[in-house]
């Protein structure tokens, strides 16, 4: 039994209820909850994230996967979406990323600069579109500003907005770091002050204290973490991401406490793909178990 | 096995490839056919249509009923879709009507004007939209300046546009009326030079054969007729109308020849919603009988 | 108990959901029943309308009339709300009537041109918009076309569109007139498919029968049809207009079977202001008490 | 007997007129007063605001105190607004914030970053916009540019503009702070010569001098400096905000000096929801009885 | 044989299929490689690359031997394009430069501002545009900016978009140089990514490993780093560039390599035209014999 918030609940636009219905209830689980494969580390990290498992540099190889695991949805830039997508059209939902960055200059004053449009993901089909907002950075105009537009767009199409809320720049990095608490139930907040229908946070680490904000140098545990971050999100609802590849069972715990909080779903990338094809599923499988346990 | 072409030869792009393959192959039976329900009668006729089952006045009884009869789409004009689609969106596919007319004035020179935008469908999260063409029509400048506006925001968008190309007008009644087999077939190729991504037709009737054009004054079996409209219509998907309510028998034996003619599917409104509740599903069942019979 | 839907089942978007709150429980008897009070006979009838009581053709006499009965709101045109709103700004809700016409030219192919734009009833804090339909005209083309850009400003804005849905133009003459039953029915069903938030009526006269289309021949009481009406509208809320004056007994009976049918209000002008000013505002208790009996 | 000024003296157009006088007569005491209710603490310092009591996160729970305590008003970010307040849409006047920022990065050139536009605020049925101006950053290039959008669109659409004046930056901080009688009045002057209609000031401390520019090094008591303020602001009404929790005998003295001073009204969040909910109300009557001496 | 997509693998629309089927399949060797001639050295370098052969200076002379050459296409800057591309319009396919820029500052936050338009493309009967996208640059939301709109005009228009993805900008530099490996490999990841249809990218050199990211570090040969660099850059076709001019040797194993890995084409300039009229004809001669071994 989930506390996570019904779709009727959110105050969604009929275009907005119709897309994530179609996310959370026609693919995948189809129980309300989501598994999302995320597919930007191309542009985000370079091709180095694919050489554990070079077939996964191939984008056609990853949509197969993402059909085969049956996800909710594929996250992918325009490039991709334009090249790949039409093969599976219409078989799995797509979530286009609107914009990007690569990691070569430096984060301190971290933006994420938007390079296609909702009405681009609109052309494409898409189901969702996607933003990286960089919560805390000293360029916090700038990608407030860029929100707006991507923000009033997404309104007035009826495309739902997934942010992924990133704790970033110098001043994060002087107060805690990006995975602490502080940071990431800060993200998840303004994520939905701004407009998001959908966040995506990365786990709280409650430990991170050094520098953080009162009260969260105080001792929590993860699972308090994780369903402070969720209520922080309120209406918005929560998908936890997987980060750098990890051990299974420190993931598959994480998940387990990330939808125990009411989280919607999981987004995991490189955790999934960057093992063989057969493991990859397998992985896929375990976290479904999870997922399977929180119907909405 | 039919000769119905398949979504991947159609030249689509990949939002309309998207939708179509969501309408044709993620709802109904999702094997490529479609049993569409349409309900803008309350403004082409007028509440008459509805006092045979006093229900189907009520847009939330029709709601219910496509759900339940798990058909492939419902269309609607823009004010019907608003307040009634929200309680089910993305449950079924919206088709959502861009056109229409009450039946108070003259059709000597018939024309459907635009009431909502391809943007509107977007906003909606509908999967395709529809418009109504006059083919033969005295005011056809009209209809196709309205058309190419249509036509190109549904490119824009990636959203398939659906025709329901109906011969209309005094030049079509004095060459055979609507419903004869030279001006349905000249409708559905019409439909498919001018851009139509589906076409919706009414059964060809080849014995109505005073003044229309050679050599549609052969004799001709309805099957001949029905082949020869599908293979007009060429790569544009067919749908064939049920029309004024008839008998049961008639209905399924038209719906037979139409799918073995490579139709995709079936739009029936008033053959299903003018009875009881019950007696609509059963219906709908023999309807899916046939459909099932004729997989992509 | 009233069989009319609340403000939460119509698919109302924030914004036209906060104005008719505002309509309904803000002003007026605040129960969510309405009493309009429309002030443009000037335009469509000329300063005749004026002259059984002439204090009735200075539109500050009106104000201070709509003020002084409590109304849920005073519909005017643009010229009158720029020039006498400013007085009672937030005193009692404005519906700016966006089109209008004279009566000197010929009603056959009827059609109320636009003069005024929703963003002109925002600039002036207005609560809804008005738009005259003429259902049936000939000149519908012109009509839906012009009535397409109301409907889109006033969703993009939050602002209620209130119908005034008009059975008029040759055709309708032939097919039994405009307040026939037919006629009234099919324009209430006309403006609910077109995307009215409200529509006002004409109150359906059954026995006017001549020309009109089946089954609307047969016999019915006035309590049938304005039952039908009502439910024709669906989700579209209902006030029924008083017309022409007529006797107050005819009148409040009126009103108790539009209300007992479902209605939301009642939109009454002439009958209000073509009697002194004493007189003027015990009829309109004589009303209240009819909407009294009917909360939300 | 106040010496504020009346809704008729501003110069208001229509538009501004009618949702300030439904904001101050509509709504609260409706007695010209006004009691605001400011929740954009989510995004201007985080999660952390909540911790004393968790309640006070959920955006529906603060909903549900603005109408338990009748508020004149709730002020939000668009992400709130869009998810809460189409339940108590019109039952409580929205106060749309446009810009807002996270406190992560330094504010010595502090910016508030516009992430939403005066058509959001018409959309959701808004009765006025807030804008926070950060009087005295090196940033005021850009702050008065994007202010000048705000303050046109306001004008175009006749919406009543709130600005937070908030003196800010490396030079006000070398200049007495930010809470100081010359930064507060200098504040309150610079939203007035801008075109503010509204603007909301901290309660002015006169006891803070070093650096101040002359005569402000003066011996001035806080009533003083409270009705320098409001004479300052001269046709923009003024809200006095309560800032970080306080006493409670302390708040309400400011109060009353801020009425007394010819203030319009109180815009105070932490010191009312940091608390229990029936203390939270109880607070909020005692506000009430300042207000009340204060009518218009 | 070789891996190299063929055109109706790559998603493209049918404006783009057809001038990048002319590109490769109407002119030059007619198989589906390329060999372009670049001539933007004027601007990115000035004319000091044209002292080893004056004629080289003269763009009349590159025309020439462009058709002469029979290369598959050109690529211009608009003011050359203007004045020259005239008199052999339509025997040589014109590919557009859209943006470019002098050498004279600093590359250290490297931007090549657009100075034409894809519409400018079309009005000249260009068959491609070309873009330079600095990878990595610190200036990169300028670049992603104005990457969007040629993006998106070339994709509402059908024109093919070729990227010359140049690692560049300081970071670059402080993590292996322009040409290392991983600098290369990422360039060519991010174009895809971005949207190109068709990169051009230096011949990488896994030789230079210092501060690059892992796994770069490790032993490569230059076949291994060609080989991945397609791979990376998947739907989109590879074209090698020439470089600063190399002994022939050099640069024919290169070109052999690369063919080998599944590029498409070579584009090569000042290793032509640095020389006789004749030599480059000679030269031109040696590169084709490699392509004519790999075709589609």
């Amino acid at each position: 039994m989930t506390t996570r918030p019904r779709l009727n609940e959110l105050g969604l636009s009929t275009g907005k209820k119709t897309r994530l219905h179609r996310i959370l209830f026609e693919y995948g689980l189809r129980n309300g909850t989501a598994l999302f494969l995320p597919y930007d580390q191309g542009l985000e990290h370079g091709p180095r994230d694919f050489f554990d498992n070079p077939a996964s540099g191939d984008p056609a190889y990853i949509m197969r996967l993402a059909t085969e695991g049956e996800f909710n949805g594929i996250a992918l830039q325009i490039g991709l979406a334009e090249k790949f997508y039409w093969d599976y059209a219409g078989e799995i939902p797509l979530i286009l990323k609107l914009n990007g960055k690569t990691d070569i200059p430096s984060d301190a004053e971290a933006l994420s600069p938007v390079h296609a449009t909702v009405e681009d993901a609109v052309r494409l089909g898409a189901d969702a579109v996607g933003y990286t907002l960089y919560v805390g950075t000293p360029a916090q105009e700038l990608d407030f500003a860029q929100f707006q537009v991507v923000r009033s767009d997404a309104e007035r199409l009826g495309m739902p907005l997934i942010v992924w809320a990133y704790p970033r720049g110098s001043a994060i990095e002087a107060k805690g770091g990006k995975d602490s608490y502080y940071a990431v139930d800060y993200a998840a907040r303004t994520a939905s002050e701004l407009g998001a229908d959908v966040v995506k946070v990365n786990f709280p680490h409650p430990e991170k204290r050094t520098g953080v904000k009162e009260p969260y140098g105080d001792e929590f545990s993860s699972q308090e973490a994780i369903d402070a971050v969720v209520r922080s999100a309120n209406r918005t609802l929560v998908l936890v991401s997987g980060g750098t590849r990890a051990g299974d069972d420190a993931m598959l715990e994480k998940a387990r406490q990330s939808m125990e909080a009411g989280g919607t779903g999981l987004i995991f990338g490189r955790n999934v793909w960057q093992r063989g094809h057969d493991e990859s599923l397998r992985f896929v499988d375990s976290l479904k178990n999870v997922l399977a346990k929180y119907p909405s």
